[in-house]
């Protein structure tokens, strides 16, 4: 009976189930056990400039690919500098493995003052209790003998429901040996269908379904995180009914889908979309995930009884909960059990024309002219990354050709986040083109300057690993997004001035030169749009867009607005240009803005 | 009675106890008594890239100042990205407040899905779970009754305890208004003396210093942490005993002194050095932390009937503990009591010649001759910050001026730490300076490329501040403490290659070219230490210095020779060189290496 250590046990197991990169900065408790990546065929190490930047690339990873991001620190310092990247993670569904290195057995028993620990008599485990709150599951490993089963365990645990999950690996365990027969037992990763639940579930749904005039369908963010994009995509095409997206549901569904209506974001959003959305009389939503950058300030509501909520775990069909279920292959079977064509009358949702903004004559690049301006130079297979801030109400009124993959951060909203992330989402993205699938996109960043500061050293990481993502930074001097929100004009949402045309050199990129755009009026921004560079960029591409630190989205003074007369005012005394020319008139009073 | 807002009563104690610069990075749950700061005279925001750096430099002006170092975060996402920062003040007794904007309170109550949260009814508690055994004490503010003298109850906690506070602020809560007649009350952060426990101590110690032939003094970091620096330097001033520092308690009393030996690091010291301190038969430590990294892995040991730990909070006598006392008093009461003229016969200490390295001929610059380099450079009043990594190793051996103040995260150890500190620092040093205290210096920075990586946005912000550290970044390719540790050429050890002449630029330096500058070789070297900029700067300046990634200080494999043949066959297989030709000598045989 062959044997191997524990660590390349780990490895191999993460490996079995999908992933090809680890993320992940070395330390003096890990550095053993990274040496097993080495070994790994199709394995590879990939590292980071720190530990959040790390936890943010696995997040990226672990979106695009469906299975875990995977990244590695050290005990203490670089567990807790990644902390932030894991409760995203948590808030949003994303499947991630954080290994940590921890202090060998003997020096945790023997309590011993080892640099990274508190105290005189210092616990070790001290930082594991610090992420009890913030994880699906966690391998306190400790014993050779049961840690193959329990990495065994919290990889399960993190496909089934999808989060982030733990593993505490001890230095000196790590090169403990186990036998490697263990490997030819497949990790089994998918759940364990309950068939009557399931069914009981089905025939609720499509009770609801038969009797309804209307439905509609409402496609949100943890469809995608359960892996069930496909069968929401199944679903929508079998059913033919209106759909929206919610913003974080964006793409899941293609949106080129005839009947694709848009963003449904409750009050606030791009007229007759609400219209249509409160016209239907049974709303079927997949993977709700109802925070308030999701809802347009919990303005999108939905009667309990005009609704059926397809959840990761459980149905409600009007109120009436059916548990036990997995979301996939619940859709599944539900798009299977329907009548081959629908039952109402299926009606093609048509729009009012789209609204003019004011400052549509402006030569400078307007964030109201910029956003629309992407969808022609998308194309299918692209991977959008958005960053919070007045980027992520932009982008929301982008339409994305078929097959684009958007994300972004919208419910946990960490800014520096995307950055990060996309080097994840770009090397997942190639890993699956390069086995063939969705192939023929790149992956696009727009982040802003604000954003950018707190995450900017991952780009280097980016051009070491020879990746080619295109990254678009809104420069507005500042965080624009939060002059909105209070002290427009308050030092502090003044950041450090940068010069982004030395950030490639910084960090020896091939052609720095060629791979630098500017852009600060329309026409520039088109002539950038139009360069080959950006179609099929031979090495990463940034494109700096200038635009006026007052400017902003309209969707992020919507929300604002929408809160009543007082912040209305103090958009408009704060010097907040209102794109469409609604602020302070009837339709706000009440609480509520009216676009049209 | 007038009123103000509790938050502006935050601020207005904060700025009493002498903190005069606010660090953090604003978030929609902060903004509204960020206001507030400008309202406090004398005190200002000072806004940072990243909240992990926030801390690490609120943690820099602590260290300097004496007084806490304040960051301020929003809730759940920069709470989170900070703590690991936090935990590094409470390993190492650094005075820190972080303030954390919370969610208004009904917001809390209802369990609203506010972005930044987790979870269908998120508790918006759960991120302050994550640092509860990272810190001294928290005010978790509810109630605007209470609130005042919670934050006072805090503020005080932190001096006292010296260590890592927290302020849990809800927006809403942040507006309420209490009587600004609080204001009046002076703010207590002394400790109140037990007299009998104190007078019982000093008694002991006493008793002990009469009947030692030969007591000396280690001075370590602790001291300097609970701010008794000044009564160690009157206590070494007035007994008169040879006296060592260890890593971390380095520059807490002058180097000057004649009876100064060195830094007393266990089995692994400069020749000489070890010898005078086991021949004493009393040593007085002041303010011990005896860590792995700061004792030479374990291996200077103390006999208990050889010893007296005058400690944060206790005093051991030869193993005897006196509870109940308070290091900075007791020290002055202990310095007041003692006979005017020392009892034991007065040895000026003297140390073998210094060992000739192997590799002094070599015209490029070496490690070996790289750190006794700095000794010329550096002058009275200067503030050194190292940073993790073969640096720390190397500047134990350089000898400081008087009156320096000497930092780094030794006992923690968490890489990037340096560079953010260093704002911090030179923040603090420079408003003592403008106080009349301790000028003429300047804060000068020895990190690494690896090390610089991390953290690298916050010279940034030192730019935009107009702040003039001097920087050296060693540039060794990668993590060269970590080749040493395991892993010589693994991939895993190399990081990202980075042309720092565009790093001023990239953040729109002043004066770029004239500030940076480069040195390889010795001559080079020389050179650039001679500018005026360097002596007197008048912007930030930025020195990389390049050394061969194989190179190190001596201390470092030392330590790691320390442990067995085994390392030191490692060591001398993956190429290092050992700098004075001991290793696989019959010095190692037993675990410990002989210098001379």
């Amino acid at each position: 009976m062959s044997k191997i250590t524990l660590g390349r046990y780990m490895w191999e197991r993460i490996h079995q189930v999908g992933v090809d990169t680890i993320f992940g900065v070395p330390g003096d408790f890990n550095l053993k056990f990274l040496d097993e990546i080495y070994h790994v065929e199709g394995l590879r190490w990939l590292g980071n400039q720190n530990e959040l930047n790390a936890s943010y690339a696995a997040d990226g990873y672990g979106r695009i690919k469906g299975v875990p991001g995977v990244f590695v620190t050290t005990h203490g310092v670089g567990e807790l500098s990644a902390i932030n990247g894991v409760a995203g993670a948590m808030s949003e569904r994303v499947k991630v493995i954080h290994v940590v290195g921890q202090t060998p057995r003997a020096m945790q028993k023997a309590h011993m003052m080892i640099h990274h620990s508190i105290g005189e008599k210092p616990d070790h485990q001290l930082y594991n209790n610090a992420s009890r709150g913030l994880r699906i599951a966690a391998a306190e490993l400790w014993d050779v003998e049961t840690a193959p089963a329990e990495i065994d365990r919290v990889i399960r645990e993190c496909f089934i429901k999808s989060g982030p999950v733990y593993i505490f690996m001890p230095l000196d365990l790590s090169t403990e040996e186990v036998s490697a027969d263990l490997l030819k037992t497949p990790l089994d990763v998918s759940p364990h269908v309950d068939q009557a639940a399931q069914e009981k579930a089905v025939a609720a749904i499509n009770s609801a379904i038969a009797s309804s005039k209307n439905p509609a369908i409402l496609v949100d963010a943890l469809a995608h995180r359960f892996n069930a994009a496909p069968e929401a995509k199944d679903l929508v095409k079998k059913l033919r009914t209106p759909f929206f997206a919610s913003n974080m549901g964006k793409s899941v569904v293609d949106e080129t889908d005839e009947m694709y209506v848009g963003v449904w974001n409750g009050d606030v959003g791009t007229p007759g979309v609400k219209e249509v959305a409160n016209a239907s009389d049974l709303v079927i939503t997949l993977g709700y995930l109802p925070g308030d950058t999701n809802s347009g300030g919990f303005s999108r509501q939905l009667e309990d009884g005009k609704a059926i909520h397809i959840n990761p775990f459980s149905v409600v069909v009007k109120g009436e909960t059916y548990p036990n279920i997995y979301i996939k292959p619940l859709l599944a079977a539900l798009t299977a059990s329907l009548p081959s064509t629908p039952q109402h009358t299926v009606t093609i949702p048509e729009l009012p024309p789209p609204r003019i903004p004011v400052d549509k004559d402006a030569t400078h690049i307007t964030q109201s002219w910029l956003w629309p301006n992407f969808e022609s130079f998308l194309r299918p297979g692209d991977v959008v990354i958005g960053e919070t801030g007045t980027t992520l109400f932009g982008l929301c009124d982008t339409k994305f050709p078929s097959n684009v993959r958007w994300h972004a951060q919208i419910y946990y909203g960490s800014i520096g986040f995307a950055t990060a992330a996309t080097l994840g989402a770009e090397i997942a993205r190639k890993e699956l083109e390069d086995k063939g699938v969705n192939g023929g996109g790149r992956t696009v960043l727009v982040t802003g300057d604000g954003s950018l500061a707190l995450t900017m050293q991952e780009i280097g990481t980016m051009i070491k690993a020879g990746i080619k993502p295109v990254i678009f930074v809104i420069n507005n001097e500042g965080y624009t997004i939060e002059r909105l929100i209070w002290g427009a004009r308050q030092g502090y949402n003044d950041i450090v001035p940068t010069a982004y045309s030395h950030l490639l050199p910084l960090y020896k990129h091939p052609s720095p030169e060629k791979s630098y755009h500017f852009a600060k009026t329309k026409t520039e921004f088109e002539a950038v749009l139009a360069k080959p560079e950006l179609s099929n960029p031979d090495a990463l591409q940034l494109v700096e867009v200038v635009v006026d630190k007052m400017d902003t989205a309209w969707r992020l003074p919507a929300q604002l607005a929408s809160r009543g007369k007082a912040d209305v005012d103090r958009l408009t005394k704060a010097g907040f240009v209102d794109t469409y020319g609604n602020w302070g008139l009837e339709g706000v009073s009440n609480g509520g803005v009216k676009w049209n």
